[in-house]
């Protein structure tokens, strides 16, 4: 385990390894970006899993984190992170009273806890589970807006699904209803600017159609919250959404990277790595000792950075535990002992592959480590 | 966390589910296979990463498992498993420093160890590990019969090359030149068994070779270590392979399944599920709580296995903690609470993403849940 003020070559391979300096100006920009156009800013924690980085997101003015798993909520909570928005819809029993238990332990510590609902079944069992613990929690009806995953039928596609589940949930002492949750998953990765101001124009327009519908019946609705690191420049020009979820902007993977940049928003820094080492070498190529089970593929394969500038390596998929390197520029291939750094292709199950963060401080040529920093939520499943 | 005698389901989603009856048949026949052919078998613990699995397996009459990584050795070390073969290169000076303490360790406690070598350099720096913590060390040359990843060329390709290095490994007093690993990974999901078969036997033919030029140069070469569960019954029906490597048949995933099988050697049984629930569902589709943080995907998405053989549901990528139910056969989709059994695409990627098996025994229908398995070498990169 590498420690404190060790140089770079002391952290073994492979390692996920954080560049502290590029993470917090990432971290202060997302924040200013915010605070500007008037938003509140709930940085999406599945990504990070970390609460040491959900307090630092807090401390720079996020309002909290969102996270998606009841069980993701448990470790953040006990890592001292307050304000806390479960995303996602929460529905078996075991669950339910888990997490209302969680809502009343934070209650009593002065935070809280909010979560998405889509059914009517799911309200149902939700306010039966804080019936139970004596808990409050805040509650967003999700709505589908392009996504095509959980959330029930915006307001301009079926008029009174999203109004009945509101007035269900205003219906019960238990649950503040809090607003609606509009993401848009697939939009953040359409590659072009214009290709994903459409689809976030037209996410905003069934989140606006269906806060008017709750507006019209009477009903609150305070906030609408969604957005990604795609998009949140977006979303904030159209002055639907009142808080952004975006994530990935702390540590920028590759794929956020292959989007086409907006040049009054350019890409964030790549701030996390995977640190991998050549365990063999050939004539043509070199074999690194990280894989999928050091980096995650579902959005294809990491891209090696060099922070020195000097050389282009493509990477090849090697397997779980295997990386290939193959020269882009016809020269020979790294040596035994050599090392590389890889940006992942997604971040959020990068992360989730590893037990903690090495940070450095003073760039990836001659900085050292600063600290390790845990992934609390690493495989915090249900 | 399920308790032995609970139900299916008290067992939290999502989970990683073993079902014990159908992993110990494909323990069985795997292990009479081999002794019917007269063949050492040395399963490869890195697809279950389980002490308590691998103490099974060499119960059932393997000689010790294969690993891939220092520290998977560690931790399987520790759960007393004391004949453990790293089937891979390990170069960096910190790592072979501990592999060399742990052979010195296994070697003290009746076991032994075994790693791989490939270039020059590796066997100099493995020779000082050695000598530093005098210790001793099973040594195999591997040699690249197809994968094009690690491995010095084969006789039939490079004469001399491997045989030099046999040369290196047996000119020191503290390696033993334990043979010749020889495996193919790509072999292994071919389609066909003709595709398979024909690449094998090219594999086979440069180990041949390999050991002729060790043979003929007055070394031994007691063994060739491969082979994996697409392709066990084609090396041993070829006489130069002496040990077998296979690891999947224990679970047997989705992408093996999609092999064409061979009529005397049919498929083994889906033992491994990821259990997942219903937390979401539209008119046309459900959302469950596994993606890709439940499963890897890295050999595409898992199958809907039901064991009660009444419907057929499309699984579709929802994400990292979603998934998508799609009903294919017309019907309407399950509902809120229902649960599916997923067979992953790859085992050995989604085993690393759990802290435990959930071992249940009397199926999937009316079963119970046996006992908990620790995954001891869960994320153990280094």
């Amino acid at each position: 385990m590498p420690r404190p003020g060790d140089p770079l070559s002391a952290i073994d391979t492979p390692a996920l390894v954080l560049d502290l300096d590029a993470m917090e100006r990432n971290l202060a920009r997302m924040a200013a970006f915010a605070r500007s156009a008037g938003l509140r800013l709930r940085p999406h924690a599945k990504m990070h899993k970390s609460a040491e980085l959900a307090r630092l997101q807090v401390a720079a003015g996020a309002v909290g984190v969102c996270v998606q798993k009841t069980a993701e909520a448990e470790a953040l909570a006990a890592g001292g992170v307050l304000d806390l928005y479960v995303s996602n819809e929460v529905v078996a029993p075991g669950k339910l009273a888990r997490l209302a238990a969680l809502a009343r332990d934070l209650g009593s510590r002065g935070g809280r806890l909010g979560v998405a609902v889509d059914s009517a079944d799911g309200v149902a069992r939700l306010d039966a589970a804080l019936r139970e613990a004596a808990a409050v929690a805040d509650v967003f009806v999700e709505i589908d807006v392009g996504q095509g995953r959980c959330g029930a039928p915006p307001a301009d596609r079926e008029p009174g699904a999203a109004l009945a589940l509101a007035r269900q949930v205003a219906a019960s002492p238990r649950m503040r209803l809090a607003g609606l949750q509009a993401y848009n998953g697939k939009a953040q990765h359409l590659r072009a600017v214009e290709a994903r101001r459409a689809a976030v124009a037209a996410s905003a327009a069934s989140a606006r159609a269906t806060r008017e519908a709750l507006l019209g019946a009477g009903l609150p609705c305070p906030l609408v919250t969604g957005a990604g690191t795609g998009s949140y420049f977006l979303e904030a020009a159209l002055g639907v959404h009142g808080e952004l979820q975006a994530g990935s902007y702390l540590f920028m993977d590759r794929d956020y990277g292959d989007n086409e940049g907006d040049p009054a928003h350019p890409h964030f820094e790549h701030a996390l790595f995977v640190l991998a080492e050549v365990m063999s070498a050939g004539s043509a190529h070199a074999v690194v000792d990280a894989g999928h089970k050091s980096h995650a593929v579902d959005s294809g394969l990491p891209r090696v950075h060099d922070p020195a500038g000097r050389r282009r390596l493509a990477f090849e998929n090697g397997g779980d535990e295997h990386g290939i390197l193959r020269p882009a520029d016809g020269g020979p291939p790294p040596r035994l002992g050599d090392r590389v750094w890889l940006v992942p292709g997604h971040c959020d199950p990068t992360v989730n592959l590893h037990a903690r963060y090495v940070g450095v401080r003073g760039g990836l040529l001659a900085g050292r480590v600063e600290r390790l920093i845990a992934i609390d939520a690493r495989g915090a499943l249900t």
